[in-house]
């Protein structure tokens, strides 16, 4: 890295920038990966998180190669100019909007599966590559890439790599963390880094490629990655079961994790969430009941496996007082209810749409046991604010997604929506908690962030950070911007 | 953090030290945890690396509690003294092992089990308890840790986390790194801090939880863990078999786990540890083969896909050209098996002693598919050399663990040894390995650990480790000491 002393020139301004982007990036990039025409900066200045800035970018660059990233990062470093790098932008915590004076470095056309190692069972791609778009090549070779981020039709490798992300399988086979060997990085000045073996251990020196997943931009830029496969997972049996209200399928979910059950997924609706999607789509849902559990076990390719581990949990749903409980083992049956779930958000965003427009998805993590008490709080935050509040949950995992929804014309409406917004996290907090399981910080929760942190860890994070981008330049006013130290 | 320009104090000489730690830590200690006997402090100042300094203890710190590590920083802090932080010093890098005029901070006193959380399934425990201590507790609780270093008997929690401990399940159930949810470290200056949630997921900042994880005691005190744990492991099968070669051995693993096959231990043992194996004990191993493979598989629960498995692994082997292969489902037998292999350590011990008391023991970790080729370099290395090495292997991960042999006594032997252990690390990376899977740098690869990373990464590695401890005083001269940044 460049002595930060080597570099002090203060950010030249608007006018003065333009031209140095002409006379020295341009040149120094593939061609046509510079745009500077406002429209097209515009477009692609946010993603698509709610009540936070988006304003100020001079210039895109729509990298195609690690040379390019590193050309801009130089540019970056020389100038002081804060860089913002995206990927597919689907984010919803603000993650890859504009700051003022900023470069938008995006990584969405730097898109190809490098290579598929049968043998040592990895996939080397680009971080442009599309999360399904990678699932679809690698079922040619008999492979898998579990991670499954609500997005992973539309999220990429890298944003899922930036922000450690999730999904409805996480609850067996991990996150994304759990599936990176091996990153290629630049760096605030614009060096390139390898960080971790891509063999199956290591322990050469820090987890740097660690501190570098859920980053969120703010370290550094991943230009490549090289993720550990596992074999095509085995089609799994669903169980479906409706209950009368949200802290009895809580409950049940906290009793049959207890009993060391390894089900592929455990998705939660509660009941405001089963009308949006019947008002979405003909499901036929039971609206009626208060939550709905959506349980899959692949039996890790034993069939007897996951049909015990399925009547465990009927058993387990039944004693709580299950209004009704079904099963499927057809793989369409399957598919299809599995894909009612993830309708959930477009239904949301139609209901919303039909109450003024304001929608705003939470995303806390809870010990598993304290979920049926969140469902309790969650009523007295409900009639606090008069707010419709719809749930979804990765249950299995304790994290919870709360939607409230307001009439984004009204402010005294908006502003009771985000203090129900900021409850539910002090009430992720005070149950034992963190304030995003999946969705990261972001602009949205940056305050917030600097409440879960103690003090010392705090000074940790700005420590890590100016030692690793001295000048600041990279996603500044995001995740870190709020805290101590 | 503190600001280090407070502290600016040079270290105190030897005699104004022992004076400080009487008048000033002492009284801010547990009774009797500190100790300034020549004797006792020299007997704590090694780990048990060969060819690693060991010398130049001031004091010894046995820690009853956090609060006891926050004393012994915040003093080092003042007054600029080097800390070693020890577990049960199993290591064999070197990393627990004493630097001039340090303190040596010993946390096996801590050595208790705080809780269980049968609903989250995760254990609390103090950094000091012994390994197998955790298992056998659990096991009352129906739950497991999997991780098992071949020190699982002797190693501490504190000491795996330090050097994120891998062995032998590592193939199916994944290293210490894995199974940490939340740690409490004490940091340079004294301060504690909290990294991580205990949920099952959490984005909220940076992954510095992940950092410490096998930072080998650069970048704080461990004092306490947070640990995920999983139901009782099912009874696996187990299945032998013999080859005429390593590198046909090798290639079946390859072969084996390219199949996508989950097996819970794959473990290799070449010619000359059957030897000395049977040298060691009445064994009945095949010393004439060219090596062994002991496979299990526990079909996650599933006795049927357990057999399928090992039946594939014999149907590969014995196509490759298996000189036997035989199976059993005795438990008794199994971990007779398994016993045998724990055993090759002190079977070495033994055969050194009776050949000049000289072992060299390495670790590189490779992809699967290299194995067969690193085996027949090996060869030159062991024509070249004239050394006796023997190699047992985490096969199934490419985990390697060659160790080698000389007579201590004979200067050009050493030499030779020397120069055999360095070229298999050179082989390592050459085959796109890692210098350590497992054993971690400490003082013994340190620079290797140069040799390996790239200097955009040696940069970070040192911009870090001054961001976190400014004044250098976390176990000095260990693994970053020869980065270049």
């Amino acid at each position: 890295m460049t002595d930060p002393t080597t570099a002090t020139q203060p950010a030249p301004d608007a006018a003065a920038l333009t031209a140095l982007l002409q006379s020295e990036l341009a040149p120094a990039l593939s061609d046509g990966a510079l745009a500077l025409d406002a429209d097209v900066v515009a477009a692609h200045s946010a993603d698509t998180a709610l009540f936070c800035p988006a304003e100020g970018a001079v210039a895109l660059v729509r990298a195609r190669s690690t040379e390019d990233v590193q050309a801009t990062l130089r540019f970056a470093h020389a100038h002081h100019v804060p860089v913002v790098p995206q990927g597919a932008r689907t984010g919803i915590s603000g993650g890859a909007n504009a700051v003022p004076g900023c470069i938008l470095l995006n990584l969405a056309g730097m898109d190809r599966i490098l290579e598929v190692d049968a043998a040592e069972q990895t996939a080397t791609v680009q971080p442009g590559v599309i999360n399904q778009a990678l699932k679809d090549h690698l079922r040619e070779h008999g492979l898998a890439y579990p991670p499954d981020p609500g997005s992973v039709a539309i999220s990429s490798i890298g944003g899922n790599v930036a922000t450690n992300a999730g999904g409805l399988c996480c609850v067996k086979y991990g996150v994304t963390r759990d599936y990176v060997r091996q990153l290629k990085v630049v760096l605030a000045d614009g060096s390139l880094a390898t960080l971790g073996p891509r063999t199956a251990k290591g322990v050469a020196g820090l987890d740097l490629r660690g501190l570098f997943i859920g980053s969120e931009g703010t370290l550094g830029v991943v230009v490549e990655v090289t993720l550990r496969l596992v074999p095509q997972l085995a089609p799994p049996l669903t169980a479906v079961a409706t209950f009368p209200s949200e802290a009895v399928a809580a409950g049940v979910v906290a009793e049959f994790m207890a009993t060391g059950a390894r089900p592929s997924m455990v998705e939660m609706l509660d009941g405001a969430t089963l009308g949006m999607l019947n008002d979405y789509g003909d499901f036929g849902l039971d609206a009626g009941a208060g939550a709905m559990l959506l349980v899959q076990s692949d039996g890790s390719g034993d069939p007897a496996s996951a049909q015990r581990e399925v009547e465990e949990f009927a058993r387990i749903a039944e004693e709580a007082g299950a209004l009704d409980v079904g099963f499927t083992d057809d793989p369409a049956d399957s598919e299809a209810m599995v894909a009612t779930r993830r309708l959930a958000q477009p239904a949301y965003e139609k209901y919303a749409m039909a109450h003024g427009g304001g929608q705003l998805l939470d995303d806390i993590c809870l010990p598993r046991a304290r979920m049926a008490e969140f469902f309790e709080r969650l009523a007295e935050v409900r009639a606090e604010s008069g707010a419709t509040v719809a749930v979804v949950a990765h249950a299995g995992d304790g994290n919870l997604h709360p939607a409230v929804f307001f009439d984004a014309g009204d402010p005294a409406e908006v502003a009771r929506a985000e203090r129900a917004f900021e409850q539910l996290m002090e009430l992720g907090l005070a149950l034992g908690g963190t304030i995003t399981g999946e969705h990261g910080v972001g602009y949205l929760k940056r305050e917030w962030l600097a409440r879960e942190l103690d003090p010392a860890t705090q000074a940790m994070h700005r420590a890590v950070k100016q030692a690793l981008d001295p000048l600041g330049i990279l996603n500044p006013g995001k995740m870190l911007a709020a805290l101590d130290g």
